[in-house]
Parts: C-alpha cells; structure tokens; sequence
C-alpha cells in the first residue's frame, strides 16, 4: 500500500479538480490510500461524489494557502495549520509516503524546506521536471527550486535526477548530461566544467555521465538527465512550452484557413488525436521535490482532474520505487569516495542561506 | 546603394551555397553591391554560374577558416589573411557597409572583436537573433557572443537591441522585456534585477522597457526586444529549436500512419505548405553582432542558398537603417543621462578580459 497525502486546496480550482483527479489515480493504482487535508465544506461535498475514494482518511484544515501568497507570507499565515502544510508534515510524521499539492511553488518549497529539512549532504533542494522527447521521457533539473548552482550542487542534482530516473524509468544506469552552450570541454560556466570535471572523476555505480550537452538535445532525448541551475532550466522549461504553444497555434489556424484544410482535417482527425494526446502537458504533469526528507510532488496550479492524477501518479511511482532510499544511498556513496570528500571540503555550505525559493 | 563584404569560404558548404544566395539576394535588393572574399579556384567557377553577379568585386584569399578551428587557433591562422578576417576588415575600412559569413561562430566573433573592437560605452558584444513569435517576430540578445553579464551590460544589450528592433521592424520605441523566472520584481538573480532598476528610472526615448517576461512570453511575441545573458539565451534558443524540431517529427509520425491520415495529408497539403513556410528556419537565419564599430551577420553553417540569402537580407536591412548610427548614439544618451553616468561609474569595464567568445 502507498499512501499519500493530498493538499485539496491546492492549485486554481482547489477540491473540485483534486479530488476527481485523486478517484482517477485510484483506478490506476488501487493499492492508494489518500490522506486528504483541506476545508470540510468545501472538500466534504466533492468527495461524497467518488464512492471509491471512501477508505481515504479526511483532516479538516482552517488555512488555506493561496496562490499568489509570498512564500514568507505563506509561513506566516499558514505554518502548522493549513492543508499545505499538513499535506507536507503528513510525509514528515510518517502518516504519508509523498505529499502532492497543486498550490504555489514558492510557499509549497519553503514549506517543504522549512518542515522535512534538506538531506545530510545536500546543499540545496531542486525541483525535477519530466520532460517528453523524440526518444520517450527525460528528467531536466533544476527547474526553479533556487538560482544559480556551483559545481557540487550540480553534482548533486546528477545523482538525484539519476535515482528519480531509476525510480520513474525503471534504468539501472541513466545516462547524465550537463547542459552548457557547447559540447567542448572548454566551453562554459566554470561551474559546469568542475562539475564535469567531477562526475568524469568518480565513477559511480548509480549513473553514466555522458557530458555537456546542449538545449535541443533534451528534446532529442540525447539523455535520461539533464542537469542545469535552475533560472537557466526554468527559462529552458519555458522557452520550449512556448514553442509547443506557438506551434500548435500555427497548426490550428493552417488547419482552419481553407475548405479543403478543413476535409483533410477530418479525414486525419484520428492521427490529430494522437498529436494532441501526444503532445498534451497533463501527461507529464508533476515537478519533484528533490532533496528534502521526504518526497513532495508539485502539480501544475491550471491543471485539471487528469493532470493532477498524472502528478499523484509521479508521486506512487517515486513511493513505490523508494526514491528517498535511493538517493540517502547514491548520495552518501558519492560523499565517502575520496574525490568527494576531497572536493566538499572546498565548497561552503550554504544551504540556510537561501530561505525564499525563487520560482 | 548598399555594400556587402562577404566570407565566400563559410559554413558547412562554402562557395556552393554562399553565391547562389548571393543571387537571392540581389534578386531581391537590386542596389546590393557584393565584395566578395574566398579561394579564387572555389569561388569563381560558381559565381561565373551567375551572370547577374558580374558588378561584385571579388578578392581572392589563400586562407579559409575551418568549421572547427578554435578561436585562438582561427585567429593565428587566418588573421589579415584569411577569407573571413578580410571580409571583416572590409567593414573596418569602409570597403563595405556590413559582413556576412556563415563561418565558426566563435572565430567569427573573435576576428570581429579583433577587427573592429567594442564600440565606445560598449563592454561585451552580443548576438542578437531573431526569433519568429505568434505576434511576427522579436529580437532575443545575447544568444551566446558571451557567459553572464552584469547589470550594465544588460542594459546595454537592452538599448543595442532596441536599436535592431527600429532597424529591422521600422517601429518607434520598441518594447524591452528582461527574461526571469518569474515577472514579480522580488525574483530572479540580482544582476537582472538591477538592469530593472536602471531601466525603470532612465527614461529612453529609444525604447519603452516592459518589465520582466519568462520563457513562454517569448513564443507569445510579448515584447519587441528579449535581454538576457549568453549561456540562458543560448539554451533558450535550442530548447526552442529542439522542440520545434520534436513537433514536426510527431505531426510527419502522425500523418502517416494511417491511409485515412494519408489522404487527409493530400487534403490538407496546401496548409500543411504553409505551416512548413512558416516554421522554415531558413527565413529567421541571421544573427547580429552588436556592439563592435561595425556590423557582422553571422549565418548558420549548415543553412543553404535561401538561408544565406536570409542572412544577407538581415545585413542590408541593418545597413540601410544605419543601425550602426542608432546604436552609438542611443547609448551615449544613455551614458550622458545622470543616472547612467552614476552607473557607469560602477562597473568596471571588462571589454579586453574576455579573447575567447564562447559559443
């Protein structure tokens, strides 16, 4: 059984879409149990609609954090009390294996920072995306937990987005890439060199390091993980869902411009289907907490029922998987080798130093 | 009448491709005068292909940079000699009015900095190019001429970038987005944050500055002109690029799959003809060198005759508009403003620091 602790009040429409999305993940995946925290009337009414969600466990919460809250002012309003943070302490307490919670990034990561702490030997959290390509699905990190990263960061980050790789994908060992703007060793942030410069020195069982690589190469697919600081992997993120936007609309307006645009449409109306299913943002919905004692999932805030299942269902996978097991072990096993050591004497931790996410 | 020095030697497929899109070209701008740089042997049995050509003067050079040559090495090798350096050099000395060349990106830059150097005010050069948005298009610097750039340089690309705008889309005061991860003013790195302030309380006729915009606002067309620094605007572009490239394998995957996709296809062949026009890479090819006392186009090396031919269009249309002009003085107005002269006072000017552009 994977439990998993639900924010109902999360996201632009609050219960109405997380809790359809929460009886479609169950349909999936029977052997949930939900543990729901948000505002009785308001939760109460939707859930006695799925008769199935009925073994789920209800907490009434007062609080709930709004979408354009500031992460400060969110624990301010709503430590210990509202259904954010109860969706989170849930993960701590032991009551849930992951937390998901369609409410705003910035107050769900100082959240999650403030009450599950970073993991020994992690500097700072990063939030994992998955991200559709030619060849499947990869993992692009950091996306926006906090701006800039220096080489052990990176590091890090590689040996988590390769522990959610095993965990997600199923892989023994996923093939990491460094983003920069060029494949030569020379090219680059310096802090990207020395963490290539890392990840070439300590062979680790857990993952490939395959090198630098560049921004259409997720897309292609070229690796399982991608590796960025996050205000280069947020604006990357971004970038390509505006092309898949703009891309679309071209699409629909060719499609509607002529009469016989329009007969060839229907005629290909199947294999138009499958572009939208395949291109569709809710299959892929879900950024991951990486980094903290305890797995917290984040779901798109526009989202609907299908999208936030497809985020509960990161969430089962990584529980299931046992993600955090995963990562406690690849991390202290990079952390005792002697380059690893060697190389965090250098950095200084300045995990505390940043309290406010920055997307 | 507008002259065009050109590297005849550049890009994936040198003279072959490079003459016939000379011919585009003055197909199209008629008062084109060419100069024309390469290895006489290569060069001539293709451009005596195109007798509307003959007015060109063409310079014969030994020396041709490769595609893979570094920089440092381009310029040891090819420096006053070579085919690219001269038509450079042409700009310097008057020859022409405006370089185009499909050569190595980072020789290029190098040669140029070289050649020409900054302009006055101006620390870093940048690469301003053009992204194709729902809107038309928008200019998005730096895509990659260099890694990072303090809040001054930003500010300068913002104002050089203006400067393009008016030449290349003939509007008043162009808007000026800088990329972040978030369009509230407490987030992003600092540097971004400061050219924000600068922005925000030097008034410039030349521009109207919008305020912050993330990756998808680019896509949308929000504003004319997108400031950021090289290692985010290069991953920008090919995160854009790469899922451009994804949607066109999945929409050719998808129409023929099925005989019923099929024979929608042929329905709809005339708006699928469009949809490709309007996503043809070739028609956005051209990349400014901003910055330097003279203006360099630089080609994608692997385009062919109607993507040269882009490039060179790009180049007449920044000489005709006297982009060169707009720029210097813009930014001395900026710089004489009180508070750009306060700012400028700040920063240290690193424009020599930096020999090795980086992509």
């Amino acid at each position: 059984m994977i439990r998993i602790s639900i924010d109902a009040m999360g996201g632009d429409f609050g219960p109405e879409i997380v809790i359809p999305g929460l009886a479609t993940a169950l349909e999936r995946h029977p052997d949930i149990r939900f543990v729901i925290f948000g505002r009785e009337e308001e939760v109460k009414p939707v859930l006695d609609r799925f008769p199935t969600l009925a073994g789920s466990t209800f907490h009434h919460c007062d609080v709930a954090v709004r979408m354009d809250e500031k992460p400060s002012q969110a624990l301010r309003n709503g430590r210990w009390k509202s259904s954010m943070w109860r969706s989170i302490e849930a993960v701590k307490t032991g009551e849930a294996d992951v937390c998901v919670s369609a409410g705003n990034t910035g107050a769900l990561m100082a959240m999650s920072k403030f009450c599950l702490r970073t993991m020994a030997n992690v500097e700072r959290p990063a939030i994992a995306g998955i991200w559709p390509t030619l060849r499947g699905e990869s993992i692009v990190l950091d996306i926006g937990a906090t701006i800039g990263a220096d080489a052990q960061q990176l590091v890090d980050y590689a040996v988590m987005g390769a522990a959610m790789a095993r965990s997600l994908f199923e892989i023994e060992r996923p093939t990491i890439g460094l983003l920069n703007v060029g494949v030569e060793e020379i090219k680059g942030q310096d802090d990207v060199k020395d963490a290539a410069r890392i990840l070439r020195e300590i062979p680790l069982p857990s993952l490939e390091y395959y090198g630098f690589v560049e921004g259409d190469d997720i897309g292609k697919g070229t690796v399982d993980v991608v590796v960025t600081e996050g205000f280069t992997g947020n604006i990357a993120l971004k970038a390509a869902e505006g092309t898949a936007k703009q891309f679309a609309q071209y699409l629909r307006d060719a499609m509607s411009r002529t009469l016989m645009a329009k007969i060839g449409y229907l005629f290909a109306k199947g294999a138009f289907d499958r572009l939208r299913e395949k291109m569709d943002p809710r299959k892929t919905n879900g950024g991951v907490f990486l980094g903290l004692n305890g797995v917290v999932i984040k779901s798109h805030g526009g989202t609907d029922a299908l999208g936030f299942a497809s985020a509960v269902d990161v969430g089962y996978d990584m529980a299931r998987n046992k993600l955090l097991d995963k990562i406690a072990s690849d991390l202290s096993h990079f952390h005792k080798s002697p380059v690893g050591v060697a190389f965090q004497g250098e950095a200084e931790n300045d995990s505390e130093a940043e309290i406010e996410p920055q997307a």
